[in-house]
């Protein structure tokens, strides 16, 4: 028997968005997959040109075969350096960003990258008074649970699998620019209730909201009286978000009507929906 | 003014475990330390010493001065070699795993390695039938929850400070076993109410116990029908010990003493209670 | 002793915006002030100019001392036909609105009217496939509570007040303009909770939010599959809103320092903040 | 094309109850029926018959072709003068009351018009220690979310389309005496979950309850100490009464079998069940 | 030194109510009385003359120095007739009963025989269509948990308490007709947070309107399609009884104020408030 | 017609726990067998061997055809004595005890009884600075819900079911050791939807593990400051585990399949789905 092709998935993470929290385990949930070999190198929180310089070459030393770059506003010199570094290399690159990276869209074209714009994924509330760890990995798990339960993250690691698949069987991967608004995310979400879908979809609404919040009380405010109260009320939004993308979630367990998409061995799509059945490969 | 000495953190990741989504952005959660540079190396999802061996070298090659290995089971193969290739380095080396990866306390020590075994960051359900990238994800954000609202992550955060306070002052660390069950957790908790201590207290040892039931679900069952709805039990545990923990904070939110703890910028470590006060660098 | 001098209130109501709907009620909560003689003409949910006609004049007829003139979009040509009929009688006025009547600003300004845009007060989600008369109450009661709970209503009936105290003594009464967005809502509020004002801060930007989901699904989409989840989002995300607003005052509560503030006999607004202890008076 | 015959329904409000303030828009929810005019008269919170002499002349003044008189207590003095003013007009008209208002039964039948005597439309808890404007609104929201959630009010808009339809066609209407007790509000509340329907029997039950406690706290205790808890608690029953009406909704939402009954254009009830499928005019 | 005095206690129970449920260990909540001896003879779900006349000898066969007899309705044949058994024997006895029980009134005072009507303890939907063994202990589960933290209960083991020491002491224990209803209750509920007791008197107050539901449901409806849902609805109310109870208790908890009242060595009753504080004897 | 035959139930009750607070009822929920006679007699909290050796005797005096002996830890002195006294009666028993009871299996069988060990039903946190009254009463609650809505109920009535039916028709009893442990519980539950088993299960098994969380505070914990909050947390443990339950039970409610299983008349278990239905014998 012969021996299975296996594809290359380098990950670049500049600074954190929730997306990229996660991002390497949603191609691989369960670490079964036989076709993948995922590589993530990152600068941790910073992102400016100088982590881009050090950390990019780095992951192109893994020699991907699909790389992926995800960063808060892709439009900020260290991922802009990342994209000119990663862009030598030649390979399909999918960049993830977050709303205000939409503006890294002409850069990416021009580049032949896809660009992936998650708007749900909200800036965090950066003051030294209101953010501290705890804080961080709280605002991180709401950010996480709206994505995942609205189904944004259906979109995003559907698109990583095209180019991994592409790249495996030699195929032409397209690049493209994806903008995940609520009507998009909650339509990759598989709902089989409509109100779950409308919850969802409000969840996702209130999600992308949060970044006007923390938006004006990081840089518009000068008085700690202002954008503590401002930032805290971001973190409430995205908290309440949460919730009721987890109540969508409830009412479609409620139905026993929860789609389940888990990746195969060879990293086919899978699909299900009642807790008790197996997945089948979408056609 | 003389230049501020910088410290580097390597993080090496093999696998996927709820404190290593977070735990770079734990050490600077607002991107604003003047002292540190971090470097993450990962593997993704798989753990097996082949990946290890590749992606070690790769994180020593950027020189830290900590290296942080987190994985589950850190008694695994793929993890006892990363340390094996870790140790060559010589540095102050932190090893962060989950409950069954206490049998590495052994090798953690003869290597002169500091051992955090976090008992709350419970196996995931990782059956096919059951394990999607959306059911993941949500997962490691009721994990996060739970290891954020008790106090968990306080722990890891001020260790791995106190390591780096050490490589920066030229100090010595002193590597230890730290084992985090519920009693320590909230005591880091910083509770200052009692029953949202014993509501975090509570929440935590749910999501310790959920171990028990995944583990059960993925290696000791063989049908599908019994796994499945087991497998199911555990994620419906941490959900709910996810909300019991954030019920607590919410007690202390009423009280307006909810302490936060924020790195200022050369990494001191914070303290504030009232929402609206500043925080101050702890004595 | 002399007679106590009564003002007359005269309130025109045009369609349906939800703080309108309990507009009367808001300036004598328990029908025992003395000096306040209520009277309100309404044209039901209709609000065109033909209707304005002939219920203006009517109001008139009261002779009221001071004329408030509710309506949603209060630059559309119903509510502007009234505010030319108002405007004859050369009394103090008062022009309510939802966020689109914001347009209104300069001929309110124009014809010495105070302009009050409540930003939460957001339009429902009227299509057919959705609005029933049980939805449309449900989401009236949502907003109510927003309305109410983050403080909006405070700032409405204090402006009102104001303007009947100033015809009482026959004082000066000084038009503005008062756009109720959220940091004003929640600083009328009278939180003594920090957390408390975020949530409630919160709860009245997602309500904030939710027009503009209404708005595309009831004038941007055309078919009903696009628009009917679009609504109903909306109305998650208000009742969504209206659950956080309330978890603002429980927190309130559990401090024992929900602020009240009830009229007394001739109409001075009171003030208390331990439930049983008795309001005074405020200076 | 003939003109379209329109009829004229006059709405006379004294005093406050939560029927009421909503009821102009339950006939005509999206402000689109064809077939009717709206006018609406009231005098505020006061009803007593000074008030009535003011208020109701002036809405006859509008030639109604159904009267509509709502008020607490109809066999109060003040909604009692109303009707008496209102019968010389010789109308259809609909008495609509709380439970203490049954009393005014066979004046209404001496009179020939209809009493609706909504039982949960308990009253609110009105002593000045408790009430201000922001916890009035908030009872009223909790009424209205009772009353629209478990079908009180679908008997409510169906009763005064009947009388609208016989005025339209010249037929004949048939005044009767409509006591809307829990049963009787829950029928009509299109419930296809059992339990669902159960939740709002018990919440409208528990709405009921309500008049029992404030009438004891504002009519039958001297001391503060004691009306104060006992208006409170009634406040928090309604809160829960609520609670538990949305409870039941969001089990139909479960099913999506949420019946609405929105109105056509020429005011014809409809029908329709799941959330995407569209209204038919019920036969 | 000389041997403690032992005190016996004897309890008999006839038919369930929630109270009886749970007696015996509320007065010796952790088993570590030396003062109290306790038995309890009873005779299950049935209640009728034939088990009293059966179980009633066999209790006083036991000696006891106080009795207590509780049933659901005092009143009835068979509560009457252990009543009259007991009451040759001399002892000091406490009747304990639901709200129908009050009808007992008389016969207590006349034997000389303290009567406690618990008015919370409202019947049980007992129809077989609905009424299982699980749904029976749920009910009950919610009885107790309303009757526990309102207070009701303190009121019951407080009186026995004085029973009890009474015989201890050689003391006179005076017989009373004791009611509890709402504002009883929760003033023996030991509140700090007035909202807490607000919350606490609705649930008390909801938990007493159940048995207008029930009874109606269980004697005075004959078809199952009527009374099925009315009993549901009954229990619906119980259950969101206990949930707003609980509410109340979270509170208190919320203030660190949650008072608790835990028997010492010889029985006495003694207090604390704080959680981590230590009891002391009341005086 | 011929006298129906009737088996009389001893019950056997030394201290407390959960199973044992409703034993009695759950075999004759609706007090309308007519097959059944049931005695009961308990010593109340303490079950030391001497109040074994004066209640047995006691409960064998009624005769019973059947018994059943309920108490903590069966291996402990008074519950091991009691079983010494019935066995000498030589009728079937069944011991019902809680998990540290699993020790008394080989008693058990050696004696011929079948011994049920409700793992669920989790030692309470009995230290005097918090366990007061109330406190038992609600944890008691709690596990009364967990246990009945879960299942494990179901199993307990069947098991004493067909002893008293073997006795009812000399048939033949066959005693065996039962551990409910939550798969098993959840099988007894009749869940119809698996997302409602899977928090029924998780229920359950947060409920098992409060008795290590109970048992370190109870035993192993001397200093105050310890032992308190880690009783605390174990009866937040169990209100968790409470409202889980509750949650999978009105999973059920949400699609109308939540099982009843009635008694009939003479015994036999109904059983039905729907709420409206009616039940019918279980073949």
């Amino acid at each position: 028997m012969s021996e299975v092709k296996k594809v290359r998935l380098g990950v670049l993470k500049l600074g954190a968005i929730g997306t990229a929290v996660i991002l390497e385990y949603l191609m691989d949930e369960r670490a079964d997959r036989k076709d993948l070999i995922t590589r993530v190198v990152t600068s941790g929180a910073k992102m400016d040109p100088e982590q881009a310089e050090e950390v990019a070459p780095k992951l192109l030393e893994f020699n991907p075969d699909v790389v992926v770059i995800a960063s808060p506003n892709a439009a900020l010199p260290g991922p802009s350096k990342a994209r000119e570094i990663v862009a030598q290399c030649k390979v399909p690159t999918i960049v993830i960003t977050d709303a205000p990276g939409a503006k890294a869209e002409e850069d990416c074209q021009a580049k032949g990258m896809t660009l992936i714009v998650v708007a749900g994924d909200s800036m965090i509330g950066a003051k030294r008074e209101f953010l501290d760890p705890a804080e961080m990995a709280l605002f991180n798990a709401s950010v996480l649970t709206v994505l995942a339960a609205t189904g944004a993250f259906n979109i995003v690691f559907k698109e990583l699998d095209s180019a991994l698949e592409a790249a495996k069987t030699s195929g032409t991967y397209t690049p493209s620019v994806i903008k995940i608004k609520a009507r998009k995310a909650v339509a990759a979400g598989n709902f089989t209730n409509p109100y779950a879908r409308a919850k969802a979809d409000a969840a996702y609404r209130i999600a992308e909201g949060v970044a006007a919040v923390t938006v004006e009380g990081c840089f518009k405010m000068k008085e700690a009286e202002k954008y503590i109260p401002t930032v805290a009320a971001g973190h409430e939004m995205m908290q309440e978000a949460a919730k009721l993308a987890l109540e969508a979630r409830e009412l479609e367990k409620g139905g026993d009507s929860l789609v389940r998409m888990p990746h195969y061995k060879q990293g086919e799509i899978m699909k299900k929906t009642k807790l008790l059945e197996a997945p089948e490969v979408a056609k």
